[in-house]
């Protein structure tokens, strides 16, 4: 089997080490694996299929004879090595936002727009994690009538925020268990025992830029150009997984059962719905999986064209880390 | 000025104490005070205005020579006793949901349906704690153009649960640091560093009966026979105070500006609404007050007479005690 040499840059953050594991569990082709990180974690060492793997410095002429490098870092970093990483042949499959608008790079989640894969001239974006678990919750509706749009409020895990955003929780809740003071970096706020309803920036339009990329991506990658979605994006106090209470509404009148049956046969998904026995999705039960949860599956009681939901799943991984790995799988034309 | 003979039925939950705390607060106008409780709870005595009140036993005879009962209880204890408490010549203000539907029974937030206290017939129902503060932070709105639907999804805090409920979370969070084991018996699931989409018992809709309580008491008490809600309710790991995202649909176009003054004149509301100062309401801000805070107040991006906001309150206050005592005030001829 050919096997390709593989980048990560931003490899020591939350993302970059789950895009590791990933790689490893998915027994994805590697040649060389390179892993690349800023000044301060050169020289750190990260473990993959048993062999320690040193990090090194990201720096323009470091991704070299790579043939595909997953992008974990931030936007300017992300910004600053794009042309380097395409102009050394490599397909850059970045989870940043930087460059998700841009009309010559994907936006791809595999179990929806997996063609769009085949279209990269170099760069394919990884969406927003909240936005990918709504969408791969909701895609199998989309399929029975079109989505028109959607009213969304999400829930969203402190790993979010990145690898300190958990550790910053838990000390929180250690300071208000002993009377310790709080202190606040990560978030706006205080997150333990509170939520927050601002992720990301503010617009003009009053919404963030997080409540925005569910609209704005979620055109791209279900190729639904008029899809109107209002989102209110909230960081609550867990660990891991982004759960999402989801009201979409389509062109037809579906029936429930039909809804049910679909998302129980989506790709990706799985239907978690009986609550006589109590069961949902939940961060709880949805952590460290790739799969989205679905269930609370009901009729929205505004309008009779609403179907109204309830998702949870791993925004590390499948809202980041796995959807990335996938888009290389398939890349490289291997089943994900 | 006249006083009152004013009973707490169920005085030493986390309600009943806060009813006690409030009714000293707001100087309600007492005479003598009775705290009625369970067999359980007798003999404990619990203070208001600087003197020790024992606390006796809730019976058939308990209830006589009272003006005002308010209820704490859960909807059993209520059903036992309303007869009495009606037949002793007492108004009862029941905070539990067991009359809420019933006809006779005014459904009453102080500010927005006050008319409907005389109307009672021995019985005035406190409605549900998230519809209270929803209601209050759109009731706004609804003067400036007929509200025809909602979309609501609410974030609520553990002690809605009751006085256990902060203590199973704390009792958690603790397990959760040191390594512990971890009970649940007042949730379903563990809520510390999770998040719950069920709150009450599942109707054969879909939606829970908390869920539909926006709806069916949001008609009765706004006097819109008509309004349509989908609601979804989440427990979140907060102590104290609901938030509640919603979306509101209108009968008519509605600027925002004026949405924003009118809920800045509106009584029992602040508008705290400045994203450039990352000012929004949060369980941190709004907890042990009696106001609701209303803020992240934009245009829906679905429909062109849609108003999107974000509010939090306390649910022990305002959600429950608070209004119960203003319904009481307001019986007497008194100011809320």
């Amino acid at each position: 089997m050919k096997s390709y040499n593989v980048g990560i840059l931003g490899a020591t953050g939350a993302v970059g080490r789950e895009m590791l594991k990933v790689l490893e569990e998915r027994k994805f082709p590697v040649n060389e694996l390179r892993l690349l990180a800023s000044q301060r974690s050169v020289g750190k060492t990260l473990t993959f299929n048993g062999k320690e793997v040193k990090v090194v410095l990201a720096e323009k002429d470091a991704f070299k004879g790579l043939d595909i490098v997953l992008g974990a870092a931030s936007n300017p970093v992300a910004i600053e090595f794009k042309d380097d990483i395409v102009a050394s042949g490599a397909v850059f499959i970045d989870n940043s936002s930087a460059f998700r608008g841009d009309e010559d790079v994907p936006l791809v989640v595999p179990e929806i727009n997996p063609e769009d894969i085949f279209k990269n001239k170099g760069v394919i974006s990884n969406p927003n994690c909240s936005t990918i678990i709504t969408l791969v919750a909701v895609n199998a509706i989309n399929k029975l009538s079109k989505i028109e749009a959607m009213n969304a409020c999400t829930y969203q895990a402190t790993s979010g925020a990145g690898i300190n955003g958990p550790i910053e929780l838990r000390n929180q809740e250690k300071a208000l268990l002993e009377g310790g003071k709080i202190e606040s970096s990560v978030f706006q706020y205080q997150i333990a025992e509170n939520v927050i309803p601002q992720i990301g920036n503010f617009l003009d339009n009053g919404y963030t830029k997080e409540e925005m990329k569910m609209q704005n991506e979620g055109r791209k990658i279900m190729h639904l150009p008029e899809l109107k979605v209002t989102c209110t994006c909230v960081r609550v106090p867990v660990v891991r997984s982004h759960s999402i209470a989801v009201t979409v509404y389509t062109e037809n009148k579906l029936d429930l059962n039909d809804v049910k049956n679909a998302i129980a046969n989506e790709k990706g998904c799985r239907l978690y719905d009986d609550p006589e026995k109590l069961l949902y999705p939940m961060p709880l039960v949805t952590s460290d999986q790739d799969i989205v949860f679905v269930g609370r599956i009901r009729r929205d009681l505004v309008t009779d064209k609403g179907i109204t939901l309830w998702c949870s799943g791993d925004q590390v991984r499948k809202g980041a880390a796995t959807n990335a790995v996938q888009i290389a799988l398939k890349l490289v034309g291997l089943e994900c």
